[in-house]
């Protein structure tokens, strides 16, 4: 039924956010980046899209079908693993943003992220590993002194070790504070590690002999809390005289998630032997803060992740509706049937889904844009701004994709009809990969509680007047473009009601009304997330008048920054009427009342 | 960490519908209902919620785990269904609602949509059996002969053959004015029926000997399109002198589903060798308008599969909810850790889940009532109100259970966490289920086209009249009994904005403009769906300020109506002006913008 391949990502839509709309070029000004070019970041992102295609996403079904299995105390992940990972690290993948002292490219997370899309719209799971490697060979990087780097950071920046991240607690789960996983000095520079993980990914498994555990623990002594977290690297197998033994890290069961096949979620026993070494990453108690410091990326990640996620499957629908022949015209008899595409609420549905997929992606890379310059930027002023802006949008970039990336993810489904039920058709998959991004590195809810409750109000508010200040420019940038002028209303009206919903809220925090203030939170997420994207649909539609895309491409771009202005952002009164009443219907309810 | 199994479905809510909303025992006023009263319904309903509590739940993950497997031509399901459908058949689940003329015992579709909602939430799948031989049936009760109803209908209502709906074929699915099969007569009464069918649900089963097939099929020369198809039963084993033999239809190929895995989903074969017997049900070439007179029984029946796999999931959320110990209040440090459902953003997907839950049932119980009255009513004019209402809202009864119970079951994974992603626990399943229900029995665009295309405007908007004074007197109650003047007015402006663009949408259907009028049905469905059950929920506050019910559920009803009444009610006028305007961003593109 399909009449082509599905391209995972829109090359031309990366081609207009790089160099049309997000200026990666303009990077290459940077000291940091002074040795890139078009032409580097060209090469890197076609041999990283071309392995996506040709050897990663065929193997997308056979290890969805194929889950990995728990024998013998040990995870047998699917055989094909070995050798697509070695792959991805000999495309440089794993190290591609660090620095050349450690083996990297320098490239710019702007140019990145959009390269490790596709990876992730190939194979969400097999990419994973790569992911979380380079998470936490990163933390060493930055906190870890030289000898824990060497024992450590060179062979997981190399691919001979993976890595993971090692928060979660059976007891504490989102509640990082409630960590017990404790940590016992010894007098040979490691500490003694004993506790119990859970949803660890990637923990164990057939891809390399060793694996590194970024675990999350308290010393013995350390005070109540969050204050009393380190951060430990704990190898399952350690090195003694030259060669690898048991560090007494097991797996106590393997999880069986609806999604993500291709990575195994693991329990963990550390130190069931009262043998478990554990390595500190730099000074103790400072694990949480180093966590997240770590985080911002790890959330823009996720929301990759979920762009990706919902890419592969719009483009799986949008297939199926250009092929499929069903019905007819409103009002003609007879005659051939026509593909579904022609029917109106088919295109609401693909244009639905292409307006939150590519708005997702426009969030994303205009965040690790702000990435880049706050850690690169030319000027104190410019990193501070891009910082600012970057703490602000990450819970966005986190969360939209993840939670309208699912409604995208069913739309596809819902195209396909009585097929997309029946997992001979890819959509339901990606429905259930789609499902863990609004779970995993902090709930969709508790990123609504880190917008609200700390970076909208953060110093005095000066990330959202620097917001208002991009968006501002954006609706200048599209009048002098010739946008639809009321487009251009729509937007800034709603910055306006966002603006002034906040200052209320935050006014209600800082006379001590927490509840007040946060009563609404999920809906404050939503009405921000709106206005972002309407920020960046308006910002397309005004580039796009004069970029060198084609023809389609511009009409597509007008079409779907209007269906977002026209249906989405209108919605945003009522959200801030909801946040500013404080709505108290399920406030005030109380537990026996359901 | 669940403190209390699963009720499936709140008794106080039935009880609380059934008698203090609906009246179901002035049901008993008309001569069909005279021979019943609370008790009799009562104890129909306590024995199926038993039987479903205790025997049908505790199979439905193994079902779910095991799907049927299709081998040597033959569909192998559940080796327990058997005896379940057994039982169920004993229970009069099967003819509850017949006369007892067939065995029956004449229940009201309002007490036996409410009893089955209780099997649909244990197993959805073991349920199909029944409803699906039911539904069969009952179409050879209402328009067979009694040859044919001799032949096939007793043995379906005694439980002893199965039935089907085999109406969609892989070149046709929804366009049914497309259906290929055909059906040639010959001197012996039957026809020789000859085609393919697909995503035919339980054709094929270990439970019973035989399964009869309603089919349509085109006789030849039958003239083209939706006025040239009949209705045949077409069994798998026919009778020949005095035993079974085969009838030529083969199972061509087991569908894997996502859900609903007790219940196989199969393509058929008919006359593959020639020799496929069909007997006519009815008159030729009204095939179509014979199935459309049991649609609106089947589509309820979608809407209430809907509601019960929303409500099994909630059930299991709040369970999880109450049980799981995590976080602390907004502000506080150190401490016990506290029930998840002290989080108000907890709360929030509890009501919105309670909301949409009990909003369906209300809905769902209304629209049975109306059936009832439809076709047992008092005077012609109590019917054909009843039956113009009920014509209205069954696309909304249809599809806002399915839609909106599927974001429901959303949220029941949401508030379980990490936990929620796996197969371990319960709600990813009804997850899967959930979403079938959007997709059979016409996909929900359709029904969207159904409702504004031709139920609305039908005799010159008599139907959408005697809505609005159903809405109207709800509103003069809820004033009287002392709700929340605010809300009273919210859902009266409602009724006023759906009217009116009602009547602008009309007006340009009338004037030919049908793209104009229905550009944006699924904007109207979700519109109209949000005023239904506002009305639905107002309505349930007002007479449970008087009713004996508990102060939890006066409380819990009214907090759950301002929710819907302050959350979703005022997405209207938006939904409206989309409508109006006719926003054409999705109507204008064109395929290859996309």
């Amino acid at each position: 039924m399909a009449t082509r391949s599905n391209p995972l990502i829109d090359d031309g839509l990366v081609d207009f956010l790089l160099y049309s709309v997000l200026d990666a070029e303009g990077l290459c000004q940077l000291g940091a980046y002074e040795q890139h070019s078009k032409e580097t970041f060209d090469l890197y992102v076609d041999s990283v899209r071309r392995f996506a295609r040709q050897d990663l996403l065929p193997t997308y079904k056979p290890m969805d079908e194929e889950p990995p299995v728990f024998r013998d105390g040990r995870v047998h992940t699917h055989p094909a693993l070995p050798a697509l990972f070695g792959q991805m690290v000999d495309l440089g993948v794993l190290t591609a943003t660090c620095p050349e002292t450690v083996g990297g490219q320098q490239m710019p997370t702007l140019v990145h992220t959009m390269a490790t899309a596709y990876l992730m719209a190939a194979n969400l799971g097999a990419y994973g590993f790569v992911g979380l490697t380079h998470g936490a060979a990163n933390l060493i990087e930055a906190f870890g002194t030289d000898e824990v780097k060497e024992r450590f950071m060179a062979k997981m920046y190399a691919g001979e070790w993976t890595g993971t991240m090692a928060l979660t607690e059976p007891q504490a789960g989102s509640s990082l504070g409630d960590i017990a996983t404790s940590a016992t000095p010894t007098d040979e520079g490691h500490y003694l590690i004993k506790g119990s993980k859970i949803f660890i990914s990637g923990a164990d498994h057939g891809i390399t002999e060793n694996v590194v555990n970024l675990a999350l623990a308290r010393i013995d002594g350390a005070p109540d809390g969050t204050k009393g977290i380190s951060l430990f690297a704990v190898p399952r197998l350690r090195e003694e005289n030259g060669s690898l033994v048991s560090n007494d890290v097991t797996v106590a069961g393997l999880i069986h998630k609806i999604g993500w096949r291709a990575l195994p979620s693991l329990a963990l026993e550390f130190g069931d032997e009262g043998d478990c070494r554990g390595w500190l990453v730099g000074e103790p108690n400072q694990g949480l803060r180093y966590m997240f410091q770590m985080m911002n990326e790890a959330r823009i990640m996720i929301g990759v992740n979920g762009a990706a996620t919902a890419s592969v499957a719009y483009h799986e629908s949008l297939s199926y509706a250009l092929g499929r022949k069903q019905g007819r015209r409103l009002g003609a008899r007879g005659g051939e049937q026509i593909s579904i595409i022609e029917h109106a609420d088919v295109r609401r549905m693909l244009l639905r889904q292409k307006a939150i997929v590519e708005g997702s992606f426009a969030l994303l890379g205009t965040v690790s844009r702000y990435a880049d310059v706050a850690e690169h930027g030319a000027s104190e002023e410019d990193r501070e701004r891009a910082g600012l802006l970057l703490n602000l949008l990450t819970p966005i970039a986190k969360t939209f994709p993840a939670e309208r990336g699912f409604e995208s993810n069913v739309l596809a489904v819902q195209i396909h009809g009585g097929y997309g039920y029946t997992s001979e058709y890819l959509p339901e998959a990606y429905m259930r990969d789609q499902k863990l991004n609004t779970l995993h590195e902090g709930t969709n809810a508790i990123q609504s509680m880190d917008l609200l409750g700390r970076q909208v109000v953060a110093k005095g508010g000066a990330a959202l007047r620097a917001l208002a200040e991009e968006i501002g420019s954006a609706i200048a940038r599209a009048r002098e473009a010739g946008c639809d002028p009321e487009l251009c209303s729509e937007l800034e009206e709603a910055m306006a009601t966002v603006g002034s919903t906040t200052m209320e809220l935050g006014q209600r925090g800082m006379a001590g009304d927490a509840d007040g203030m946060l009563g609404h939170s999920w809906d404050y997420l939503d009405m921000f997330a709106t206005l972002v994207i309407g920020w960046q649909w308006l910002n397309m539609a005004a580039v796009a008048r004069t970029a060198p895309i084609s023809e389609e491409r511009r009409r597509a771009t007008e079409a779907a920054a209007q269906y977002w202005l026209r249906t989405e952002v209108p919605r945003i009164p009522h959200l801030a009427n909801l946040c500013r009443t404080n709505e108290d219907s399920y406030i005030k309810a109380e537990p026996e009342w359901f």
